[in-house]
């Protein structure tokens, strides 16, 4: 009744998870230890500090949330998005509709910027949106993981006003585009462990500015969610209290150091110039078997690549054959792209030379 | 910097994490693949089958939740309760009030009948508070990890009447004592894996009865909490569809799995019998150096002892003392007995002959 003996190590080249290097796999398995061992404080300690580097930030507020991404996007509006707050959406792909969703819940004021899919945020338009209007947070996702769309976030935050709370999903940008937290002015970032750090998911890293804290700790009332209160869990992850909140996924959190330390070993330049290249290469490789992109060449997202499905060519089956016969996982189209689209990721570990080969000469095989 | 590789394998007897089989260990470094693979769905599918026996269940809803056991608890209050119901809550410990903390956010209507800590619940007081009240919900501790109380759920279930949902807390208990969701008419209930299962924390069983997912399903609107939204979730975990909601924490669920399978291969009746065998070694060794226990021996709760600290003995320099020199941890009180007593857990892995000797032995030197 054991699966896990027949798993294989697939190359995972699909929206995420991406592959995990024998580094972090051993990290996972050290022992574990108690989530207030002192120990394990310093553990924490260190993951904050190697997490304020991947940002760019100097935030003292970095930690990675107890879940996988989606709690870390949780965790950044539930305790930044109150009743009745004024709040901007600016949505082109699924997981803005899902910042829309969460906010539903929240019962916020919700406006809503829409962009075509596969398109860019068109920063002229937000710029006249939020020019006479107060909102309270402006959202926004960096790298559309549906679409491998990529928005300019530096722009975006020159023509955010200083009244709003700029809150950005990050999930498939950190560690895979530049990304500066500080810089670009943003004041609540969201990421997950299994794209670009390539670690398994389960520990998710967010950030907030000064001004995110501030509006948090100023709210009065509890928040509906005790799991992700970010107002009680900043006891346990800063100060010299360390004051109990929930027991954190300790393996997960070694994991995701190790993850950290390797960037840090590999140098964050390094790292990123690696996607840029692996990406310059798939790109050269799908036109020679003439496979077409998505989107724009200006707009794409080097980390996540919209590849449109020719003509007559059925998506499951290849994918089902690049699986089976070839154990390389990619990803399938999201709502309007679904069936129209292949996603293939080229983060972290996966993002490497003999990854993209491999890759092509499969579909090379199979088209 | 790398602060993982000076971690030793540290006797864990705390009230949790308690310390991890070899066997789950290499579990969780099995090979990372994606969320939606075959494969993993199959793994989804055996670890429902194996979660059903521990729960002693036929529910078709168990899973485990992706977050560590607060998450798990918070899934079932989230989903179960909406505002405005009348919930009672039973309290004698301090996750009694962890309960009132997450209904309050749920801006529910709540009833609170508290018993003393330390104190088992007095279920004809429990009776004779329902017997004129309808509850939508009626909560409770199974196993009380603050304090080492065991409460009596098979009465208690007794008197609660059928127009109540009944919610059962489990962290402490699955695994380690008797326990039958069907058979005590339980509609909710939520556990951890770092506990009875002696696996890592980060993927937390629960449970929901059929009444309990037509609570959950007639409820209108949506509940304020889009990562525990089981309404949602339950179409990746159930069915044939598997709508992708969020990515699972993969090698978490791998570690669960195992777990579940090494409680499968000793049988579960044994690993009940080997917690009771060695509480009952524990409570003759801690006799012979005279400490004393809390809780009166009916309402013991095997897995978690609570073991009162001698006056003139100082509470954090022999819990350091024990982890230092001896590489032992036991957890200090909680709350009114935070310094008065010491927390002895003896769960999962840790709950071995060894490793109670080892731990008195120490205890013997160092009082």
């Amino acid at each position: 009744m054991n699966k896990l003996n027949d798993l294989t190590q697939t190359l995972l080249m699909g929206p995420g998870p991406s592959s995990v290097s024998p580094n972090v796999y051993k990290a996972l398995s050290s022992p574990t230890i108690g989530h207030l061992d002192p120990r394990f404080i310093n553990i924490m300690d260190n993951i904050k500090f190697l997490l304020k580097k991947v940002f760019n930030t100097n935030n003292d507020f970095c930690m990675p949330v107890s879940g996988t991404g989606s709690a870390a996007m949780e965790s950044c509006f539930v305790n930044l998005v109150s009743k009745n707050d004024k709040i901007l959406i600016i949505q082109n792909g699924y997981f803005g509709l899902r910042m829309e969703n969460m906010c539903q819940r929240l019962e916020a004021n919700i406006d809503l910027l829409k962009f075509d899919w596969g398109k860019e945020v068109d920063v002229n338009i937000v710029e006249e949106k939020v020019k006479n209007t107060h909102y309270d947070v402006v959202a926004v996702v960096h790298a559309e993981t549906s679409t491998g769309v990529k928005n300019d976030i530096e722009s975006i935050s020159k023509v955010i006003k200083d009244d709003s709370i700029f809150l950005v999903d990050a999930v498939t940008s950190l560690g895979t585009i530049d990304l500066n937290v500080d810089e670009w002015r943003i004041d609540a970032i969201y990421s997950c462990s299994q794209k670009g750090l390539s670690c398994p998911p389960g520990a998710s890293p967010i950030s907030f500015s000064k001004r995110a804290i501030k509006k948090m700790k100023d709210r009065e009332g509890l928040i509906p969610n005790w799991y992700l209160d970010m107002k009680e869990i900043i006891k346990y992850w800063d100060g010299n209290q360390r004051v109990y909140h929930h027991t954190a996924p300790i393996n997960m959190m070694y994991a995701l150091y190790q993850a950290l330390l390797d960037v840090e070993k590999e140098g964050l330049k390094n790292v990123l110039n690696r996607h840029k290249s692996v990406h310059n290469q798939l790109i050269q490789g799908l036109e020679k078997i003439n496979l077409n992109m998505l989107v724009d060449k200006n707009s794409r997202l080097l980390s996540l690549n919209a590849v449109k499905i020719p003509k007559g060519v059925n998506d499951l089956e290849i994918r089902n054959k690049l699986l089976y016969d070839y154990d390389i996982e990619i990803g399938g189209g999201l709502g309007p792209f679904a069936g129209k689209v292949w996603r293939i990721g080229l983060m972290g570990h996966s993002a490497r030379e003999e990854n993209v080969k491999k890759l092509l000469k499969a579909l090379n095989h199979l088209l």
